[in-house]
């Protein structure tokens, strides 16, 4: 994509306030196309809904997909120091190497769904600040990943999908809910890579504290961002806003990816349109971060890897969807008697 | 596949019960491996199940799914005669052109799976009996279906979905269900290509004469596959018998392949452990029908149209699957710590 038009919050968020909205012609006629096809009416299910959706949003009442992209954004947090996390810090550079080379689940899967996968590593040898001191990033900080996020969108794509490496995130992406949608620690603290009970004590701590270091935080969705999000989230929110001025739909990954999802969605409702959910995740509070976003997933295979791996997973769902608006006979054309 | 070696159900159920299983050595390895990979223990969810399931039928611990095949079988129903469908009779034969000249739902599914599609049309100018006045095949007939599922089956393809056209053939599976495993007609019927309420009444009404009128039905799920089923369902049975002698796994499509599919499961238990579902149908009894396989569905869509067209959609989620396990680097060769 070009260079991002924003070098503030305040410019992000007029951006946001002013992108495009699906195109309403075009969903009156993948609508109408819907209905002639050879099938009983509404027998493809999700799957009409889902296209007529691609297609709205693509100007087109008879799309392909043809170009898909999976970007993967990593980060260090500063909260990883406090070990919110089954694994060390040095795995997420230890995994952006596992990805250049191809060996990670989030490979196997782009290849599997024909997408380019770009990875995108954020100052990793600077992990944000311990967000229970205070904000995790400075303004400019958040400004420059959201930047990042936002450039990496290729403006060809016709699909994005947004994933994350980043030790410690599940930590970032539960405060961000917290201080998004209230509640208790515990109703959005889960296992991550696999903590143990006491884990997710410490996380439940680190979550109250964190709100506590950051009263700002329960204000405003990209003021949550920046305070308890991390670079690799800030990255990808970035990319979902470059991706809706481009009208590329986007697929969400899972808990971390719709963190980042609900912060823009926070500051300016209805950011989220051109995005649905493409899977729920086994990450405890994901389902109810769905909920609150009114998105229901596509799949819903207790997956918990992050890497944009469900969401990645869900291009292929999508791709068969819009296949059939697109490819199939209509009654007429096919000479088949109607009901 | 070579001709079926059978012309009687007695030589069929013989073989049946006298069919492969799953690779001890080869599921053992793919755990092992499983084990290994670069992400947390259990992160890819049901993908690692369904790849390791997988890896065991086909005796290979790092299997690639390359050689996808669907096939769908279309018969007429005698029953059809009674409006048990929303759509006329005639529908079936207009369908099967409209496959053949790659019109379908299933033609653009099959195409975005990277599967072969074959299309087999059953005596369509011979529906079956209808089963309210006694069984609906002899035992010629059905073992001709048999047969010719059977002799469907490419023995190079390493998966298979098998699929169907027939109006009226949701009554026909939901009467095999309810020989199968009892309970009330309307704990089977469901609404098919779109029926009214008086017409789903009438299904009931089918159903109560259809069991009433065959006996036998009830004592074995060879014989309700003969009295209740049609070619196309018995054509179905057979291919995935085929597959099995072959180790090729089946994915299963929706209510009328499943109804199929357990006829061999009642008549052989265990006759279906090389098959996992596809999806869960919006056609009402479907979920029901899969809990009492100990099926859990890949995907839950809300999809009715049959063809094969939720198995097949559900082809890439196991290629996903398949994908990671043989693709990924282990820990060890990636470099990275563990927990």
């Amino acid at each position: 994509m070009h260079d991002a038009p924003f070098s503030t919050l305040t410019e992000f968020r007029d951006i946001l306030a002013a992108m495009p909205t699906a195109d309403e012609g075009a969903l009156a006629k993948a609508t109408e196309r819907n209905g002639q096809l050879t099938k009983p009416p509404g027998a493809l299910g999700d799957l009409e809904d889902m296209a007529i959706w691609y297609a709205a949003w693509r100007g087109d009442p008879r799309p392909r997909i043809e170009r898909p992209q999976v970007l993967i954004f990593a980060g260090n947090h500063g909260v990883a120091a406090r070990g919110v996390s089954a694994f060390p810090a040095e795995v997420t550079a230890q995994m952006v190497l596992n990805f250049q080379a191809g060996g990670a689940a989030i490979n196997q899967l782009a290849k599997a769904a024909g997408a380019q996968l770009g990875v995108h590593a954020l100052d990793l040898d600077k992990p944000t600040a311990d967000f229970t001191q205070g904000p995790a990033m400075s303004e400019a900080e958040v400004t420059g990943a959201l930047a990042t996020g936002w450039a990496a969108v290729d403006p060809k794509a016709d699909l994005l999908v947004v994933g994350e490496m980043g030790i410690g995130n599940t930590t970032s992406a539960a405060a961000i809910a917290l201080a998004l949608y209230g509640g208790a620690p515990s109703d959005w603290a889960g296992r991550g890579t696999g903590v143990d009970d006491a884990g997710l004590a410490l996380k439940c701590d680190v979550l109250r504290q964190g709100l506590a270091a950051n009263a700002g935080a329960a204000t405003d969705g990209l003021e949550a961002l920046r305070c308890l999000g991390g670079r690799e989230l800030a990255a990808m929110a970035g990319a979902i806003a470059a991706a809706r001025a481009a009208r590329i739909p986007v697929i969400l990954d899972g808990f971390i990816c719709t963190a980042a999802a609900a912060s823009l969605e926070s500051a300016v409702p209805g950011a989220l349109d051109h995005t649905i959910a493409g899977h729920r995740s086994a990450e405890g509070a994901h389902g109810q971060l769905l909920d609150r976003l009114g998105k229901a997933p596509l799949l819903s295979l207790n997956m918990r890897l992050g890497e944009g791996s469900g969401g990645t997973l869900a291009i292929n769902v999508l791709k068969g969807a819009v296949a059939c608006l697109s490819g199939m006979a209509t009654f007429a054309e096919a000479g088949v008697s109607g009901a």
